[in-house]
Order: structure tokens, then C-alpha cells, then sequence
């Protein structure tokens, strides 16, 4: 199994669309943009809102939009945010357990870091190194290099189009019921 | 839950007192001398010996003995082992799922990788060649770095015990049973 669950993969391609200052969209928006399971990607922006990451604009025409800068979220602050801190290896420290030291291992036996657990530590941070040197803006400029030049106007037309339709539901609804807000 | 799981932890520490060309010895005794599930290190050492890190020594003086030499047995080789080629990330390539594409996505959407699968792979490998770069001679050098130096002759004296126990029991079993092997 991989260390990173779709969770990472489905917030990171579902953040990506709001990298343009002119979206903005539901939980439901995103999911339906990038043919993923709404009710999995409204409990991850739950969680993305709580760790800082986006923030929610209220009202029928409102909708999710990144919290900082792209440049300033890294891959890695949302794998963190969405998973934890999750390490590539668990210590056990099982170096105390050598039978010569029979039930009562030496000081130097556990001091400092099991050099085992140093290595992984040092792989886990190179690994964090990478992901932390690449932002949103960087994935969203590999796309846009990708990509025909009208395709981040189809982008905000989309979701314009859903915000728009969003407005005029609620519009008709206050008609129909003039109490509700 | 971490990438790698208890059988690298237990695998690197029992293929520790291999590296001393003295200690050969049989995963049973690895697993006393490591305090380790014996039945466990045993899945683990037909494991090492399937991928070529190991070789067994028949006979009742015999046991496991690393085939390569320590410096030639990277971190990464053991992991590779026991556990396969565990990625980081699965890319289940979503991005052709993106609604302005209709169902269609054009050749360009699926050209090249998946810039959020490259930063995966890209971190993945980096913290392989940290892996890569430690070999089972480095870590029992740190240990005896750390240690006294009595203790590699504490250990292998620890091994030989139980090799002589296994070879007077054997011989008594002859003994007792002639048409033994």
C-alpha cells in the first residue's frame, strides 16, 4: 500500500482550480470539475478549511478559495494537512532486547537515535525536502504549460456557470419563500 | 501507519550480527538474540534468502550467513526484500476526468505524467537513494562506533554458545539415534 492515501491526490487536483483568482466553488463544484466522490471531497475541505488552507466564502455565490497565496502552499502542506505527519518507518527501539545485555541494556545501547531509525530519518527528509520545494502555483503553471491557452478561460467559465446557476436557485427560492435567507 | 512495517526494523536488526564474517546462525537464534517473534524472523529469513541477501549453511553446525559482503547489502536492498517496491503515492490518473473535457479528454490532458504523480516520484526518489546509500557495513560500523569493545567478541561468543549447544544435541541425538541424520 502507499504511504499517501487518494485523499492527497484528490485535495491536491481539487486545489488546483481555485490556484486562479476567479474561482471559487462548493465542495460539490470541485468534485463534480474533477469526477471525484463529493461527499469524501466536502470532508476533505472540512479538514483543509480547519489546517488553514482554504477558507469558505459565505452565501449563494460563495464557495471555497485558497487561504494564502499558491505560492505560498507547498504539496506538502497538504499532505500534512490532509494526513498527518505519517513517517515511513515506526522505531521500536527493539536494540535494547540483545540478549548479551540479558534484560538490561548499557547506557550506550539506547543513546541517542537506533542508527537504523537515523537512516529513515534522514530518507523521510529528503523526501519532505521535495515536496515542501513544490507549491500549487508550480503544479498549476506545469498545467497551464500543458494545457491550450483557452483552457483556464473554460476553467472559470465552468465554474462560473455553476455559480451563477447556484444564485439564480437561491433567487427563486427567496421568491417562492420570502422568509428564507 | 508508517510506509515500512516491523518486518524491515526486524530484518535490518537481525542481519546486523551477520555482518561479522564470525556469526553465522540460524533465525531462531537471530530472533532470541534481537528478542524478536522467532516464528515471525523466520518468514522474514526465507524471505532474504528467496531475494539472494542470505545463504543457508546446512547442517547442524550451520545457519544463515549473509551472501554478499555487508558493504554490497544497501538499506534499500533488505527493504526491497521484505517488502516489495512500496510507492509513495498511487496515481490513479484522475486529471482525465476533468468535466470541460466532456468524457473525451483530448491527448494533451494524458501526455507525460501527472505533474502531482512527478513530485510524488521525484520525493520518492530522492528518500530511495538515502536508502540506497546506507549498507549494512555502515550500520554495524555506527554500532560498533557506539559500543565497547568487548562487545563484538560478546557477540560472537553469544552466537558460538549457541552453535556448540545445537551441535552437542545434535550429536546426542545420534547417539541415541543411529539412523539420524
Amino acid at each position: 500500500m502507499a504511504l499517501y492515501s487518494t485523499s492527497v491526490e484528490y485535495g491536491l487536483h481539487c486545489l488546483l482550480p481555485l490556484c486562479s483568482p476567479d474561482v471559487h466553488a462548493s465542495s460539490q463544484e470541485l468534485a463534480e470539475f474533477q469526477g471525484v466522490s463529493p461527499a469524501y471531497l466536502a470532508k476533505l475541505f472540512t479538514t483543509l478549511k480547519r489546517a488553514g488552507l482554504v477558507e469558505a466564502l459565505e452565501g449563494a455565490g460563495g464557495g471555497y478559495r485558497l487561504a494564502r497565496a499558491p505560492a505560498d502552499i507547498s504539496v506538502l502542506d497538504v499532505i500534512e494537512a490532509l494526513e498527518g505527519d505519517k513517517p515511513l518507518f515506526q522505531c521500536n527501539e527493539i536494540r535494547g532486547n540483545c540478549a548479551v545485555f540479558g534484560g538490561k541494556p548499557p547506557g550506550w545501547a539506547s543513546k541517542g537515535l537506533c542508527s537504523i531509525h537515523a537512516v529513515m530519518l534522514e530518507a523521510e527528509q529528503q523526501m519532505r525536502t521535495v515536496l515542501a520545494g513544490h507549491t500549487l502555483a508550480d503544479l498549476a503553471a506545469r498545467l497551464e504549460s500543458k494545457a491550450p491557452k483557452a483552457f483556464p478561460r473554460e476553467v472559470t467559465a465552468w465554474f462560473d456557470a455553476r455559480r451563477t446557476g447556484r444564485a439564480r436557485s437561491a433567487a427563486a427560492t427567496r421568491r417562492i419563500n420570502p422568509g428564507e435567507k
